[in-house]
């Protein structure tokens, strides 16, 4: 006799939609978290007295699947600030950026437009719901040595570099080139990952995106059980047996709403199937260090200027204005991205903070030399998480075992941001993997 | 009270080694080891009534602490069968191959040899033991985006095709040009990686080489606890605690013996340093198959044929004679490796059977048609070992990540060829890797 009819493994946005398709549904779940909250990659925290988000925190044009469960909650949304210019800063030199063209000379930036040109014709390429079928030949190549051969001049290249780390939060060696396209191909274009007003970027939640998971997880009540690491999973012909410390819970079937290099952790019984595990051990999380300083007031903006900066240089790839509307402090937030935020998780909060404030200053002016307060988040450090925002894929990854990304293995589905066909990797593309995966064990029967 | 001064996780040969080196110390010591029997990635098995060798089998010059340890525990090598001419096949064409030359045209062959020349003068500056200070541009780029820039031939091409696969078991996409770099500078050249006379593959260990690790775990007696996973490790100032499902092993230290993509499913506590969970979140394994066939006797032999092939168009990448000395039976043995393995690991033996078997009537003739025996292993479906022949880096991995492969965390040692310096991936590098555990933690005290 069965405990419940499903097991979830993972609350974070994946998990709670799954549960909550479910439910709806008539169907008993029981959803086991290892943290004692929900939320997953998405958490609020406070800076001098304002809810911030330290995780996943932007919504945008496309992704109507979090604008619809953002209403049907009850919440709200409001834009991003993102009036005045901009910096972009590559090789020592910082410049002010107005729109979206980088503020490049007009060899560099017929160069860039070549190169965006080519890229979007191979993001077209991309069959998005079997990357698999791509050309191998996409799949054998860094996005490092395509941007070296498409690109003559450093900017270009430095352009390259912001946007890996700000969109993937690793360098462009570090992916296939293939991965970039079918990332861009399911976020709905470069434009729209990398922009505010119309991007990816354009609005938050009133009171955090981890609304989103509080209010769902307070619908279900008391089918989220925080604080229960599952340790393993054995299956047979009969269900499933979750094991976690405080004992096991049995089930028709299980849905693990883990990144990939997770759910490859835990035990299988019997074993996974070797395609399986090789993906799994395949698919490394970005490094992310999301930091944020607060001030009296948004000064910047009297300044004209948006709160928003890029830089090729580092330690800081990318910057915003973080400001809440209804409170006078102003806010920046930032990344320590990829190679920088291993670097950095290695140093102190004092010194991550003080790399944090001379970015600023560097971009902003003396203004930026003392904020009220500061917080931060290394993702990479989170026993549950390590690392964000999400997977990427190495190249000969995709052609060689992307199919075995959602492919279910018996009784055992699989969600989580990194298995969406669209916004993978975006919180929008965990709501969608979330529904694939109910779907699929409801279908199931 | 500590159960044990150290405990070693792993009974392969690192584990072994470490354990052995430890014990002759004085030290007390407990290996636990997954599976009910020692060797890890060395394993006898038998056909047509011949002891042979489903694991790692091969010893070469320059791996004295192999030749040493086997002379030490009483046992004997023998010199792989190496007379005659060999087959290369690529694109659908199977030409004989004499000497160690690859049966190229002069266009080809100069093609090859200039690539060569090229690739051994950047092994030449690779620092082998901190291969993260080579330049990062060694490591933005895949093995397969080098020989694509390097070679203008498609024998060449496919040359590198096939050492990919034979040396790796992965294909030239998924690894980084550094890592195939630091591989070669390991292993003493890619000649003495391809070799069998003077190479790498030049001897086998009479009774099979899981003797190796047999002989050891014999003289260690009941230190070595089989059929024990271990599940986890915490550690505090006072020592470490090993968890097991039969009850925990408390102990000073402890030194972790798995590979690393193994080690980092283990659960923590505290839980690791990020970039150490990074680096292991990035070491996959390559997809071996190895399968032997059996015949009354090595006819291939009259035939002046070395019983050797490699094959750029598969499934089967190299077959090697295979037989054993004092027995008249003739064995050939081939692999599936990297994707062909993960396409034929989800086939059934009895195809793979059929597929090698047709591998072999295509370069041998078809006396090969009818074996009298088969056997074949799978490494990427077993659950204590996940792939072989061992791990490989993706571009990005040595110069971010590298540095946390041999680095201790407090309490707990890394073992295992991955961690090796020289023969990084052999059954040499395991010696070497256990040895140098085995000495941290005695200087640790």
């Amino acid at each position: 006799m069965a405990d419940t009819q499903v097991v979830v493994v993972g609350a974070g946005l994946a998990g709670l939609v799954a549960a909550r398709t479910l439910v709806r549904e008539g169907t008993d779940v029981v959803v086991l978290e290892a943290r004692d909250r929900v939320g997953g990659r998405t958490l609020n925290d406070e800076i001098a007295g304002v809810t911030v988000e330290v995780g996943g925190q932007w919504v945008g044009p496309g992704q109507d699947r979090m604008y619809e469960l953002i209403a049907d909650l009850g919440l709200e949304t409001f834009p991003t600030y993102d009036e005045g210019h901009g910096f972009l800063e590559a090789r020592g030199a910082v410049r002010a950026m107005e729109g979206s063209n980088p503020p490049f000379g007009p060899f560099a930036l017929a160069d860039l437009f070549q190169a965006q040109r080519r890229l979007e014709k191979l993001v077209d390429r991309v069959p998005l719901d079997a990357p698999w079928t791509a050309s191998p030949e996409l799949d054998a190549e860094t996005f490092a040595s395509w941007v070296r051969r498409r690109c003559r001049t450093e900017d270009a290249r430095a352009f390259y570099e912001i946007v890996s780390e700000a969109v993937f939060a690793t360098r462009p060696a570090n992916m296939a080139l293939l991965h970039v396209l079918t990332y861009v191909a399911s976020g709905q274009g470069l434009e729209s990952l990398l922009g505010t007003g119309g991007g990816a970027q354009q609005d938050r939640v009133v009171g955090g995106t981890q609304l989103v998971s509080l209010r769902m997880a307070e619908e279900l009540g008391d089918v989220v059980q925080l604080s229960r690491p599952v340790w393993g999973i054995a299956q047979d012909e009969a269900g499933v047996r979750v094991e976690t410390e405080a004992g096991a819970v049995s089930a028709d079937r299980v849905i693990v709403a883990l990144p990939p290099t997770l759910a490859g952790r835990l035990g299988y019984e019997p074993a996974m199937p070797a395609v399986r595990d090789q993906l799994t051990q395949r698919l490394p999380h970005g490094y992310v260090i999301k930091v944020m300083v607060a001030y009296d007031r948004p000064w910047w903006r009297d300044k004209g200027m948006a709160g928003q900066a890029t830089s090729a240089d580092g330690p800081i790839g990318v910057v915003f204005d973080n400001s809440v509307p209804g409170s006078d402090v102003g806010i920046l937030v930032g990344f320590f991205e990829g190679e920088h935020g291993a670097v950095w998780g290695r140093r102190t909060p004092v010194a991550r903070r003080q790399a944090f404030v001379d970015c600023l200053v560097r971009w902003f002016g003396p203004e930026a030399a003392k904020p009220v307060d500061y917080v931060e988040r290394d993702w990479a450090a989170e026993e549950w998480t390590r690392g964000c925002y999400g997977a990427h894929f190495p190249p000969g990854v995709w052609t060689q075992y992307g199919p075995a990304l959602r492919e279910p293995v018996g009784r055992i589905h699989w969600a989580g941001s990194e298995t969406a066909v669209h916004w993978m990797g975006y919180m929008d593309g965990a709501l969608e993997s979330g529904e694939r995966a109910a779907h699929e064990v409801l279908e199931a029967g």
